[in-house]
């Protein structure tokens, strides 16, 4: 039962630590779905179809639907992925961070308008904003640690007291004090093998969600090697464009399949 | 032009510092709005028409409106505020925060679905993720610094060397560097005066978005005293529950009129 049970089931059902990130982007699409006035939606079903049994989760982004006004896309998918593949947990990547009343709100629109598993949370407004999300026992609270970008430079790394960086505070906070439920993880980002390694070393066997791998050119040898639990989990490795954009024509998703086991597969290589 | 003009004109055309922020709670609304399938846009846009002579900006909270499905009527109580009320400013209460491509689209979203004339945000991604916002020179930019909340002081209190603590790191940062285009602002909490006086004499006139007078127990004389610019502006103190829900009869707006109007008259006390 709960996300960390999906999840923990998944990396061993489908073999896999990738998690398919969902980031529809209409300009890209087939031509084929040109003219689709459900085309977000039926983009990412078929991505979702093709490839729910070599993934551990999927994670749409909220912010790529909700330009376009597709709440209702986004609501129908998350449904669509629980009724044709139960057991497949849902990241709802939304990045909240609000304070008690509102964040309460947040976790209402993730967990119950669209029925996510998990959501991903920024810790800068501190516990008490992350609270509502981490009573939810049965939920993933995935928080922002390293993020992939350049950026995350700029106050994750600065140095916080007794040589720890912000992201070094962050994870070792979540891991000893935010977890009492057991239902945290934290995002590092592929692109910096390094932290992820340092974080691992601090967190025990709490997931770890890397995005960064793909467009972004993370070294997948590095993360998995890095990254990974004694047992050889631990990782949720998110790949969203080199996944859906990897086919341009109508076998957009078969090619999106090829591509979710090809890094499955060089995952696997240096899983164990 | 652009949010910074029209803040500085709402200031003086109402005399007003206020900003009402409209956090719509439907198990709160007076009995005769029960069983109004469009309560929310009806108890808003009625709050909105009774207040806007007093305030100098409207923050609508986005959380509000989206566990309730209801981000249409959040659409069109935007386009109300700009049809009926010109010159008013609204800020999209939305703390977003994400990597390049995405928090584009989450610009995409305040800025031109939602037709927001600013946002805010969070730093914890640094820079580069809130560029696509700073890039709009024309839309407000306001950055959560040290927010109001008790847990506030888990990651923004953090000493981050030379002295400083994070949330004055992210104050500076955002004054010398970020506000190239003079379109950004700060969230500093009303439950913090000391630190408000500490931010305000480290960014010259930037504005201060100042939650937590009201329901949070800021007290108003602090703020004022402590948050203001020379010119007794510089403020947008941010008041939610104890406008909306003063009455909770059939005169609810009137009643929120009249502590709308107590909240700028009280502030106006201590503004020159």
């Amino acid at each position: 039962m709960g996300f960390m049970h999906d999840l923990k089931q998944a990396w061993q059902r489908n073999d896999s630590l990738v998690c398919v990130g969902l980031d529809p982007e209409p300009a890209r699409f087939p031509a084929a779905l040109h003219g689709d006035a459900d085309a977000i939606f039926t983009f990412c079903r078929a991505i979702v179809d093709a490839t729910a049994d070599l993934v551990c989760a999927f994670k749409p982004q909220i912010a790529h639907f909700a330009a376009h006004g597709a709440e209702d896309a986004l609501q129908r998918l998350i449904a669509h992925v629980h009724a044709a593949h139960p057991g497949v947990p849902v990241i709802l990547d939304a990045k909240r961070g609000d304070i008690g009343s509102t964040a309460q709100h947040y976790a209402t629109e993730a967990f119950d308008r669209y029925g996510a598993d998990a959501v991903t949370v920024n810790p800068y407004l501190g516990r008490d904003s992350v609270q509502p999300f981490l009573d939810r026992a049965d939920k993933g609270v995935i928080i922002l640690c390293r993020t992939s970008n350049p950026g995350s430079r700029d106050l994750q790394e600065l140095d916080v007291g007794s040589g720890r960086k912000l992201y070094q505070h962050v994870a070792e906070t979540v891991a000893r004090e935010w977890n009492a439920h057991g239902n945290c993880a934290l995002v590092v980002g592929a692109t910096w093998p390094a932290e992820l390694a340092d974080v691992r070393g601090r967190v025990g066997e709490l997931p770890l969600l890397v995005p960064g791998v793909g467009a972004q050119g993370g070294d997948v040898a590095a993360v998995v090697t890095n990254g990974r639990t004694t047992d050889g989990n631990g990782l949720l490795i998110s790949s969203s464009r080199a996944i859906l954009y990897a086919g341009s024509g109508d076998d957009f998703a078969d090619a999106a399949r090829a591509a979710a086991r090809a890094l499955r597969d060089e995952i696997n290589r240096y899983r164990r």
